[in-house]
Formats: structure tokens, C-alpha cells, sequence
């Protein structure tokens, strides 16, 4: 009875050698070094702290360790970590030299290294600390047995300083829950500056206790109450991340003047809530002294719910159209001097960098702020690009040879739904534009931006996740990381662990599924859900009308997201296919997926009986069944094959016209018609 | 061309007539009558609302409208509705007499009357009202490309008054977005009573102002700030939920004593918050007038946050052990003239009596505080019954005779994970107990009680839903309604409605199984939990000290639920096989199943090679691939069939050893084995 026992020992102690290229780290460490050998887990795992004594640290190793518990089962015994050197014998010892402030200028930098029987994280503040731990998470290895950490060296610090997220609560009201969910998201991927677009015309978001008019007539009793925003900062403080507020001024203005129509560029207009989506005109009136006075009162009660040095005032969009049409307003331009609305748009924000100076803040706003007379102090953050008719890049290449200190989030617009790789691949320091070291400098980082027009609590994190995890990427590695293929398998594990955060990405598609099913069978819906995309670029919700912000956003378009997965696959394949049509393996595969879609069709007909929503993409389905059965035939060469047909049929397949959806895979459909 | 046209028609306006006992209605209404026709939805569908000016029916009715819209995707055109009588002609009207106050005593009855092109809601009070919207979303019917109303006419009451459920956030801390969407599940079955279980050994969960020591030292940071409780008060009070605070006193008694040692019954012993779960000895110490300060002023500054006119003192579990073992307690004791300790206990909890009418409170506790001393304006809450060796129904009984009002939780002990017909046939008037009028009177109703001993914010909701729903019929609708075939149709639908308002059991059981499978395909894991059920009646965690409080609940237990859905069905089938061992077509179902067993069993290896956590259950996977082996053998008449080792393999199938969970289909096997 030896020989089993040393076999099953063998096989619980066998372990496959990680190599780098194999491990799930996003964003990639700076320097890594892989060692042969393992750090095995087991209920023994302990954690001890040294060093400056940081509230941040104990709250991330208490939840790290519970974290790494539901990953494995293995039920540490540790519970609460809340002081200093309480295990001095711990086989995982964290180091902090100093407690860091939330600004820019913090070091986040940390070493790690895991050795068979010690890891050793240390930091020289406690953010870089809590981005070793999120590190060593993503090191977790496994065999059929065992988790295991590989024994590695990492020393890791990253590119840029500003690594954002914002989130628009103000067009659909994100609750807490969502703000903090993503929070704990965004730290997981080392991500540090929250901005929080709370104002807009569909809703003004913050109790006032002095100006209670704001989120009374203003919000339809969506708004957060002052201590839930303490909460939040206090929250977002723990993860290492800054919280920067907007109050979008002049422009977007509806909600405001739904308070104080007083102040309005149309005298005696009854402004409302908006309720669509677009551009709007309703802007603040600059010529108005009321107009700054309650402001002030506004700056006065938000800046201090905000330990930042930055506010964001927003600033852009305003097309002036109120302004044009006011004879007072257009003499206080004469009067003042100011040539065009954008010089008095100018003046307008340069009287709101001292009210923001009173709290030690700088102004920062949309690039449409910047102009010859802004003040130097002010942060750009370049949204424009080709979307806009404006080269991309330019606007932030041109704020920092300007000598503003900027931040880039063209490209990084998440909201457009496009492809993960168009984010990846946008690169903050362009070289066409030959930025030198002092403008290169000014160049605080990028942000992807969540606008919330189309996205509801139960759908936002399906829109920002996993792809933003791939911006952080962008904005945390060096610039030499950038193998699309490679970011997409890492992400696909990020993915899925974002689930223990809370994130719902993956878990609330089925909620819509079901729904959208009635209470029947899923399986087909999903099927199909794996090859349809959004409506990309806006296109989505015509004019701004068809859905209000406060209609659910529960239908098909809801469920599918950017990066479909079998559309990913069918796209690699016929990719491979055109490249070599005697590849008969992958073409077996693409007869595979062909066969499925039409069997899938059918499985919907029979959904659809008991479930009126069905029939929205029905038709789209039914172009897919018949390009699939002609594709069939020539991939076959079934002498059935009808060209004609197949070119027709395909048009019927790149359609927009249905459910929100486009088929992700309308490109590949044509190169099989076309080159095969 | 006219015909295509004309069948069109018909076949969009073709409507099968709905049978009352096809609805999907729960609690069932108590008077009920089906008319042929249908109310057909559309984007003009409009909600008008006349009478009392009610701030709950508005939001009922907004949300009424988006959930509707949600199911749908109709994309009505009203908003927010913010007033009375806005649109005089809209084709739902809603009459409410009165704004009903939030206690036991209001009018919660509503007539629902739908013709073709009129819906008639009225109700005496705007919480008759709002259940009424629940009704009438659950009456909501589609063919293949249209929504509509049958046409009906509803006379509904509740038969009990009291129809609560209590949630635990003080073992495990449940975040304010756990309550929340719990109270909204709650007002869609109409259940009026929300028991929040505030404070236990391991947790006070209560910011406090005047003795912060409290929530400082025992609860670990987690814990509800006074805004947040008011804000889930106001909540719930939309809803026409009353809510019941508990502190539970003198035993369960170890974080208040963390915080104030001082008043425990063991001198100078060094109280910590508990981690584990089970019955512990800190006990406050009635003898000490301090204890009774203490006391005074937590209810000084919790009381007023719940305006509801009774609190929970709690008052179970109170062993005495350390009573006991204190010389001066004991003496305390006898200078009273107090016999026992339950004598003691009352002693103790009459002087809390007026502590609570100070804020006009009654004081309810759970039945150990019922001896003869106590006061008749207390509230019995009876839990005890077969599993702590009385007869079911006894204590309630007890109770109503002794004249106390009283609550009936004892079958209603959602946490022991048994299948839902348990709790439906609960009937709170036992007739075994030969109960007059007045005593029956004074049986309130009943309540589900969700401990969190096993039940984190991950899967608390698949442990109350949509099980509740059952419990909620059987205290509302009449005593007649007791058909477990039919409940269980219903509830289906019930369950996956329960989503649109945030209730994640379905959600987050794929969340569990994409971290045990570790970002591999999911499904072989999914088809074994649909057979499995977590460990019943307090067999799961053994000894309490398996996990902490603290532990994540991420296995395989936690993704599995009562009443698995396969189990069911399999049972169901044996039981008809069993009866009538001809029918074919119920034998190869059953093989189906056994077949699909045995395949999943192999997928269910290959996950293991990279996912640990699925070696916990394979074992059991294993014995019930080897019993289907030798059962098809069996059915197939194969000569194969070994009786002596199907018995054994059947032991191994029937064991509780792997993953804490239990086949729900043994008893099916062993019938196979056995009758056939």
C-alpha cells in the first residue's frame, strides 16, 4: 500500500512551472521576474503589517484575505486585521513606510517578492501596498488540488499619474451601491482619480442644505444626501482613489434653472428636468450677478464634501444659442469687450477659479474652456477627436504645449461601445505631435468616460467592464505593452473575478434574458446574444427620443455588449480561413457555427410564441438562418449556392434597423460570400 | 392581397382566453372572477390618480409604470407621477380614500376591475392601493406580439394581519442594498412587517451618538448610520411596510458587553465580539443597576428612529448559565422573591416595559419572555417547535389562550433550507388546539425568519426567495388555498418577476459557479447543483465553528438551494413510476436523467483538473454515476444489475460528507432500487 500514497502525493504536489507570459496580471507590472518553485496556500496563511500604522492598509489585507478565502475555500482563521506587527512571525509580511495623501503627487509604487515559505510586499506608502496586494490576487495560481502563489519578483510603479473613471449619475441616477461597486473595481485595476459627473439637464444629484430648490425640484428624488457623499469619498479614500466632483457649467444647465430659472439666458422661461438625449440650450446667464452668487453658495456647500484639490465645472457643449438670442446678454458682451461666446464663456469661468481657490481647489473643465484668457492653473481634459471632426489627440497635444496641465479621455470614450482594442491601443503621448519633456509633463493621464444615456444600474457595469480595465492598463504599463491578443486573455480572467467585488457585468445579462424570454429556456436567446452587438457611435435611440432617461433599459440591445464572444471567435476564424482555404479544420469550425445559428433560429421561433420581445431581433435571425444555409451550400459546394442570393441576404444581415443590435460578425459573413 | 392581410390581423389579435387557474397570481385574491376580453397595452396606457393626495401611491404608481415598461419594452410616454387627477382621462384609474397610518389596524383591502378599455383601481387607503398595482402586474398576459390585461374583476383582503419577515444583520452585517430590495420583494407579495434583527453576539449594527463605544467596539465597522436606518424606515413605510427593530437582551448579549463590559453577569471577564455561530453565555446582568441605565438610553435614541408603536426586545435563548455561576446575582434573585431564572429574566424584561412606553412602544419578544408575570400588552413571537421538542403550534396557542397577542414564526424557519411546501402548509390556526374567537383573534399572523448564520449578501436572497412568496399566500389568502402543485407553478413565475426588483438569487448563483469553476465553462457544475441542496435544519457548519462570521460563502452549498429544480422533477417521476411501472415514457425520462448524470459526472473530472473547489463534491458525483450505471442496468433489464451494490452505492449517495450538501433525489434512488 506504499506505492499509492507516494502517487497520490506526487500527483496533490505536482506542480506545472508559470511562465510570465502566462500570468493574468492586468496591468502589467514593470519588472517581473518569474522563479521556479511555489508559495503553497494553506489555512495557515497569515498576514502581519509593519510600519506606518494606515487604517487603508488593515481594511485591504482584511479584505484581501477574505477575497483570497472565497476564491479557494480555504476558511482562514484570521479575521480582522486592525494593527500593527500583531503576528511578527506572519509568512506574509506587509511594509508601509509612510501613510500617502490623496493628490497627484503620491508614490504608488511597490516591490513584491514570493519566496517558498515567505512573500514580502513592501511600499513606501499605503496605496502602493494595497496595489502589491491586488497584484498578488491576480498571482493566484492553481492545479487540481492546490492554489499556489509562483515565487516571483515584481517591482512596479506606474506611467501616469491620473488614472480615471467617470461615471455620469446625473442623466440616470447610478445609486451608491453601483458608485461603490465600481470603485472597488477600479482599485482592483490600480485605477486612482473617481470623477463623479453629478449635474446635467436630466437631473441635479446632491442634497443641499442651504439651496434645497436643487435636488427638491430637480431630481425626482434621485439625488445623494451629503452624508452618503462623505461615505463614498471616505470609501473611495480606502481604495487610494481621488474623488474629483463635476457641476457641469454654463451649458447642460436644465436642472439647475428647473431651481433658479432667475438665472437663465431666456428671461421668464419655465426650464424643466430634461428627459431625452442630446445637446440642449439652456444655459446659465453670465451677465447675471445673481447668476455667480449662487454659484458661490453652491461651491461653498459642495467643496467641502470633497477633500480634492480639483473641481471639475464641465464647461463644455455650450453652443451659445441662449446667448445669441439675448440682446442684454450680447450688450454685456460688448460692454465687457469679449469678441465671441467662447471669450464670454471664458469670463464666465475665470469668476469661478476664485470661488474655487477660497477651498484650495483648482478649476478643471471640459476642453472647450480653453482659450487665450484661461488661467494657466486650470486642468484640460480633451475629450474632442475625429467623432468631432478634430484629428485625435489634438486638443490634448495642444493644451499641454499651451502649458495646461491635461488629461485625455478621446478615445477613451467607453460609452461609443466600440471594440476593447480601439481603447487599448490609444496612446495618451502621440509622437506626430513632438511633444517635449516640459509638455510631455503635462500630460497628467487619460479617463474613460461612462456617459449614462444608455446605461442603467442594472446595465452600467456590463458598459464599463471588463473594458476598462484594459484603459488602466494603458495608463498604468509601459508603452511597449500592447499585444491585443495577449490583453484580451488576461482580461478575460480579470473578468470574471471582478465578480467578487460585486461587479455585474456577466450576472445581470441573464436577468435580462430571462425577462426578455418571459420565463423560458435562455439558451437561444443567449446564443444569439453571443453574435449581436449595441448599436455603436451614438447611433443608438434616434434623435434622442426614443427612450426617455427615466425608461428601464431591461430589452435585447441591454443584454448584448461590445466584444461579443462568439463573434470574437467566428471573426479569428474566417480571419485564419481567408488566409488559408485548405484549412479544413477551421473551415469544419465555421460549418459548425453556420449550422448552429440556423439551428438556433428555429429554437427562437418557437421562444418567440410565448415572448412578444423576441420578435424585435427575429428578423435579423431570420437573415442569419438564410445567409447561413446559402454559406452552407458553398462552403459544401452544394451547386444550391445562389451568389446573388448571398449578396442579398447579406445587406438584410448588416441591418441596424433591429432591436438596437448589429451582428458582429457582418464583416466576416461578406468575406466568406466574397473570398472564398 | 386582402387575405395575407386579414389572417396578419387575426393572428396579432388572436388571444387565447385565460382560465382563472391559469394565472400566475400570488397571494391568491380573495374573491376573483374571470370575463372574456382583454385590456390591450400600448404606449397611451396612462395612469390617473384621484382622491387622497398620497405620496406612496405616486411612487408605487411611477414604478408601477417602468416595471410594466420593463417587462414590455412599450416605452410608455408618462414619467414621473407627482400629483392628483393630471390626466382625468387616462384608461387607468386609481381611487384612494384615505392615506392609511403604519400600524396593525389599517384597511389593506382593494377592488380591481379591468374591461376593454377601462382599469378601475380602488382601495380605502393608498396601501390597498399599492397592492392592488401588484396584482394587476402580476395579471399581466401576452400571445406572441402583444401584452394585455384579462378582463377581471378582484375583491381582495389579507386574512392575517401581521405577514412579516425578519432578516438577521447582526451575525452577518446585510448592507442597506440587501434590505432595500428585500422590502421591495416583500411589497410585491404583500408582506407588511419588516423585523430587522439589529443586534446579537456578533454585532451591534446601530450608530449611536450617546454611547459610540457600541458600534465602535462590536461591529467590525459594519453597521447602519442613524440616516441610513431612516432612510430605509421612509422606504419601507412607501411600501406600506411597518418596520420592528430588535435588540435582543438580556442573552445574545456578547457585543453589547464588548462595548460595556461592565454590566455583564461574569466580573471582570473580557467580552469579545463571537465569530462563530451557536448558543453563547453573555448574558447582561439584571441585577446591576447600571444595566437598566445602559438600556434606558439606547432605547432613548433608537426608539425614536422606528416610528412603529412596537420593539423587539428579543429575550430568547437565555440559558443562565452565567447567572448561574454568579453568588450576587443569585442573591439578587433571592431578595426578590424571584424562583427561578426565567423568573429572573421576566424581572428584567418588565423593566423595560416602560423604558418602550416612553416612546409609545409595546414590547414584543420572542416566547421565552411569556411566564406569568409578564405584561399582557406584550407581543408573543412563537418560534419553538418540533426541533426544540414541542409540539408545532403549541407556544402560539399557548400564547392566544394565555390572552397575549401573538406571532407565529415556528414553519417558518426559512434558514433550515427545507422545501417550500413546509412553510405553505404552516396554517397558524392549528384546529388541534380547539381556540375560541377572541384567541384566535389574537393570533396576529406569522413571520419568515432568515438568520445569517450561513447567509452572506451574496446569497441571502436565495434563501428567502421566492420561498417567501409561499409564506406570504399562506397569511394572506384564505385557509382553502393550499394546493402545493399549483403554489409551485406559480412561484415560478413569481421567482423570476422577483427580479426586476433587484432580487439576486437567480443572478448570483452563477456568480458562485464561475469562481468554483474558475473562468471555466460553467455548465457541468449548474446541471449537479440542480440535484443538490445545501444541508439541512442546522447541519451545515458543525459545531458553529467550521466557518466565521467573517467567512465567505462562495462554495458549491451556497450555489445550491431548497426544492433544486431537477431534483424535483425527478422525484415527481419516480413517484409516478413507482405507481404505475408500464409507462414507458416516464421510465425513459428517468433514464434520460440517469444517463445525463453519468455524462455530466465525466465533465464534472475534466473541470477538476483546474478547479480545485469541484474535488469537494466529486465523490458524490461519483456514487451517483455509479448508482445510474447499475440503476439503467436495472431498468434495462441488463443482467449486469448487481441488488448488493446498488445498496451500497446508494449509502454513499445518500451521505451529507461532501461540500455540505445532500442529493435531493436520494430517496428517488433508493425507491428505484427498492420498488421496482
Amino acid at each position: 500500500m506504499k506505492y499509492p500514497i507516494i502517487t497520490l502525493l506526487l500527483s496533490i504536489f505536482s506542480f506545472g512551472q508559470v511562465q510570465k507570459e502566462q500570468l493574468n496580471l492586468m496591468p502589467w507590472p514593470k519588472e517581473i521576474k518569474v522563479n521556479s518553485g511555489n508559495f503553497i496556500l494553506n489555512k495557515d496563511f497569515k498576514i502581519n503589517i509593519n510600519g506606518a500604522s494606515s487604517d487603508r492598509v488593515y481594511k485591504a489585507a482584511s479584505k484581501f484575505l477574505r477575497r483570497l478565502d472565497g476564491r479557494t475555500g480555504t476558511f482562514f482563521n484570521q479575521g480582522f486585521i486592525t494593527q500593527n506587527n500583531e503576528f511578527p512571525g506572519a509568512n506574509f509580511q506587509i511594509s508601509v513606510k509612510n501613510v500617502a495623501s490623496l493628490n497627484l503627487n503620491r508614490d504608488e509604487s511597490y516591490q513584491l517578492s514570493v519566496s517558498e515559505d515567505k512573500i514580502n510586499l513592501t511600499a513606501n506608502t499605503d496605496i502602493g501596498a494595497i496595489y502589491g496586494l491586488e497584484t498578488l490576487l491576480q498571482l493566484l495560481q492553481n492545479n487540481s488540488k492546490t492554489y499556489y502563489f509562483p515565487l516571483i519578483s515584481i517591482n512596479d510603479n506606474p506611467r501616469f499619474k491620473w488614472r480615471g473613471l467617470m461615471i455620469d449619475a446625473a442623466r440616470r441616477f447610478q445609486p451608491i451601491e453601483v458608485i461603490k461597486r465600481n470603485l472597488d473595481a477600479m482599485a482592483a485595476v490600480k485605477m486612482n482619480v473617481f470623477h463623479w459627473h453629478l449635474v446635467d439637464d436630466q437631473g441635479w444629484r446632491i442634497e443641499m442644505k442651504n439651496l434645497k430648490q436643487l435636488h427638491e425640484k430637480a431630481s425626482d428624488g434621485l439625488y445623494y444626501t451629503q452624508e452618503e457623499i462623505k461615505n463614498v469619498v471616505k470609501y473611495a479614500s480606502d481604495l487610494g482613489i481621488m474623488v474629483v466632483p463635476e457641476i457641469d457649467v454654463p451649458g447642460h444647465a436644465s436642472a439647475i434653472l428647473t431651481a433658479f430659472p432667475e438665472i437663465g439666458s431666456t428671461p421668464n422661461f419655465k426650464y424643466s428636468v430634461e428627459r431625452n438625449a442630446g445637446i440642449f440650450t439652456p444655459t446659465l446667464d453670465p451677465s447675471n450677478p445673481k447668476t455667480y452668487t449662487i454659484l458661490e453658495k453652491i461651491f461653498d456647500e459642495v467643496c467641502p464634501l470633497f477633500p480634492s484639490d480639483i473641481f471639475h465645472i464641465g464647461g463644455d457643449e455650450n453652443e451659445g444659442k441662449e446667448w445669441d438670442a439675448n440682446p442684454k446678454i450680447q450688450e454685456f458682451k460688448k460692454s465687457k469687450n469679449l469678441k465671441t461666446n467662447h471669450d464670454l464663456q471664458t469670463y464666465f469661468t475665470m469668476k469661478l477659479v476664485p470661488m474655487l481657490k477660497k477651498h484650495h481647489k483648482k478649476l478643471m473643465g471640459w476642453e472647450e474652456i480653453m482659450t487665450n484668457e484661461m488661467s494657466k492653473e486650470a486642468i484640460i481634459h480633451a475629450w474632442k477627436g475625429p467623432n468631432e471632426g478634430k484629428p485625435a489627440g489634438e486638443s490634448l497635444a495642444q493644451a499641454a504645449k499651451n502649458g495646461y496641465k491635461t488629461v485625455l479621455s478621446n478615445g477613451f470614450y467607453i460609452d461609443l461601445v466600440l471594440g476593447v482594442e480601439n481603447h487599448y491601443l490609444t496612446e495618451p503621448i502621440n509622437e506626430k505631435f513632438n511633444l517635449n519633456k516640459s509638455e510631455i509633463e503635462n500630460i497628467l493621464g487619460g479617463e474613460a468616460t461612462m456617459w449614462s444615456e444608455l446605461a442603467s444600474p442594472l446595465t452600467i457595469d456590463s458598459r464599463i467592464w471588463p473594458r476598462t480595465a484594459a484603459i488602466a492598463e494603458r495608463l498604468w504599463s509601459d508603452v511597449s505593452v500592447k499585444d491585443v491578443k495577449d490583453m484580451k486573455r488576461r482580461l478575460s480572467s480579470v473578468s470574471v473575478r471582478l465578480e467578487e467585488l460585486g461587479i455585474t457585468h456577466l450576472r445581470n445579462k441573464g436577468v435580462i434574458l430571462r425577462n426578455i424570454s418571459n420565463n423560458q429556456n435562455t439558451s437561444a436567446v443567449e446564443e444569439f446574444s453571443k453574435i449581436c452587438e449595441p448599436l455603436k457611435l451614438y447611433s443608438r435611440n434616434k434623435g434622442g427620443t426614443e427612450y426617455q432617461m427615466y425608461s428601464p433599459l431591461t430589452l435585447f440591445a441591454d443584454a448584448c455588449t461590445p466584444d461579443a464572444s462568439d463573434a470574437v471567435l467566428f471573426n479569428d476564424l474566417v480571419n485564419e480561413f481567408t488566409n488559408n482555404k485548405t484549412n479544413e479544420t477551421v473551415k469544419s469550425q465555421i460549418l459548425e457555427f453556420l449550422k448552429k445559428w440556423k439551428n438556433n433560429h428555429s429554437e427562437l421561433v418557437k421562444l418567440n410564441e410565448n415572448a412578444p420581445i423576441i420578435g424585435s431581433f427575429l428578423p435579423l435571425s431570420k437573415s442569419l438562418n438564410d445567409i447561413s444555409t446559402q454559406l452552407i451550400y458553398k462552403l459544401e459546394n452544394n451547386s444550391n449556392y445562389n451568389p446573388e442570393l448571398a449578396n442579398k441576404l447579406w445587406i438584410e444581415c448588416n441591418s441596424k434597423e433591429y432591436a438596437d443590435v448589429e451582428l458582429g460578425i457582418a464583416e466576416s459573413l461578406k468575406k466568406l460570400i466574397t473570398f472564398i
